[in-house]
């Protein structure tokens, strides 16, 4: 019996949950949960819709992307989520989507702005979009240099990955990132709506000012400072 | 038994409408119902999702926010409430969302322009938008420092809170109230569809002008003047 | 027994699409039928939400607006359906509604335009705003006003209700009408489309040409002319 | 016993799907389905809602639109579509829609801009934007003369159907084909969500970037490349 049923069926249902949240449309996304004592993850298999996807269909690949189980082949997206496994090691999931709003400004190239509370209540900095790959690179392992792509941003602004859970990629689209998948599917989620919130503001009044410093240090503390007083715990 | 099921049960329904009404994702929300002639009023616990949320969890605070009945730590807002209730004695339920037209709005640090007779119907005047909170006071208390920043606002407009029953907080997003709990959350949603009708409006004709005031009271009397001759009674 | 009934159910009906085709919101709309030969029409009550309007709530008034028969009190919009119903004896039924789209062009008092065939299938005209009304007018009778304000803003530009099934007024929302009150539903939707394509792309490319006048002949008589050759009769 | 259920049967199942997809609003839509041995092909017939629409609707028609069999009258867009067929021997079906976004910059008259990876992996143009039909074109077979104006705009952008799957033509709306109708209306989805994004994009940022040349390619031979590695097969 497959030692992974139980990371695949963790992986199949944070999957499930993309189309669900209307995150995307027919294939383009893909969820993928880490298990870190074996050095492999789950992913989904690369374009199966998700009206017939089923746990067995998950495939389990190394940090290089090899396979190690499954009879599908892996999302064309598994080397970009190997390398940020075995970067940041304090992540448990990925989730990359095409969602409508957060894609709009991955392909506008532009951070989205941290205008609001609804921002800083998850992370006090404009989500940063990474500007497209080189020509050199793009020839060379695509995916593979997607992650390095999004890493070698993270390490140029200082960004933390347990800091700033999601980014977008210039010309493509978002991915995010958390200790569990479930939270990486909660990010990609709030991503959605922290873009629409934007693009709303932006377009209103396009000289909208940025959230003042007190208030996006106050709305951060509240949920995850030391001191932090939202949720149950 | 407790004194409290029956303001917990109205409670725990006036929470479950927003989702229903597209108003909050995940936690972004909540509402509550007091009751004057115990002094308490009941509110959602912080950070508990609504697919999950039982009337059991809904929690009983006083004026000031502390604890009367409930195993659950209550909304992080739980003191904005609490300072509304304490100042305006003829309000009955109180609605926070960051529902997405409101809040981009708010973002945008704007009034939203009385232009048409659906907003004329619900009130007269621009939805009031109350300039962020200045550094000092959100290093203060600041969950109570948001229900003075609404109470200020409105004086210094010389609004009523019977009159207006709805506010958005620059930055950060709307509160709505009203003389029972379901208005409050039939205001979240009026608020909400006259943020968009308004956010279409001007991004379509930037000089767009306010509604005539002729017609302002004319709408308004209709519904709410001493010769209303709308809906049934 | 009621010599209404069947007027009633279809009314009734009728009422019921607007929020199904999404439409209205809470009570923002209502929808009418006439009986010619009785010299009556049935309209919705004030003031009641869709989800608990019953058969027997319709309402049957003259085209006065005077009570015929039913206990309720029939829509603040009934003498502006009746005017109508008494200019114009060629329309059956008769829609108003502050669906979004519509309504944010009513609002920016702007024609919409005829900038395609899906527009063109439909009118061969942009879609009227008719000015908001004289504050004298709005002083008196307004509903039977805004019957009027109708009519003179069609006699003004030569405009026939059979031609053109659909009116915006200015500050304010649409109101379309039909053959019969199916065709008047049909059109409010069909407005909120145009409407909505007509926004998109005015904000996509403001100096957007209207459709030449071949193709807006060609569409039209596609459908109406006596040559139509669309649908199955 | 008709030889031609099997087509009908699919013909009905693909029109099916375009409301499913959120497509059409009404009637404005059709899919067809050819048999290129029998050398007929099976499309909607005109005006007839989807709600009731049966298999035994379907109208089974030759390449110049002539009846074949069934009982009504096929869609008004029959013989733009009988052209394609004659044409283009490698397509298999076809859908035409009025999809929100796609309709927008067929009004605009805008090609839309290849701006993302979601445009790149399924064509690497910009969607094109046939210019409005001449007068002269307008007053012959309008349908047919429907399909020349793609033909010939395929042909003056050099564009191969079996390449670029989508059209856009001025002041009306989209058509889009495949090797099977599935594809057809895989491809009427996917241009909708492409025709949001750019809209996004467009208005959040006017002088928003093309893709770059590399990303195009890359994304391009990812899904349809000869060393394609997307999809399972």
């Amino acid at each position: 019996m497959s030692p992974y049923l139980e990371l695949k069926r963790e992986c199949y249902e944070a999957n499930l949950q993309l189309p669900q949240l209307g995150l995307v449309l027919f294939t383009f996304g893909n969820a993928s949960v880490v298990d870190r004592e074996k050095g492999v993850f789950a992913i989904k298999p690369s374009g199966v819709p998700y009206p017939t996807l089923r746990p067995e269909d998950i495939v389990i690949v190394d940090f290089e992307g090899q396979a190690v189980e499954g009879a599908r082949r892996p999302s064309s997206d598994t080397k970009t989520h190997g390398v940020l496994y075995a970067q940041w090691e304090g992540i448990g999931g990925i989730v990359h989507t095409h969602s409508t709003y957060a894609t709009a400004w991955a392909q506008a190239q532009l951070d989205i702005p941290i205008l609001g509370t609804t921002h800083a209540d998850h992370l006090t900095t404009d989500v940063p979009c990474a500007p497209p790959m080189s020509d050199e690179l793009i020839q060379g392992d695509y995916e593979q240099q997607t992650g390095w792509q999004i890493l070698h941003e993270f390490e140029r602004r200082g960004f933390s990955p347990s800091e700033v859970e999601m980014v977008l990629l210039g010309n493509h689209a978002p991915f995010t990132w958390g200790k569990t998948v479930e939270k990486a599917v909660y990010n990609s989620a709030v991503l959605e709506e922290l873009a629409r919130l934007a693009y709303l503001s932006c377009t209103l009044r396009p000289e909208v000012p940025r959230l003042k410093d007190a208030l996006i240090q106050k709305h951060y503390e509240r949920k995850h400072g030391a001191n932090s007083y939202y949720g149950q715990s």
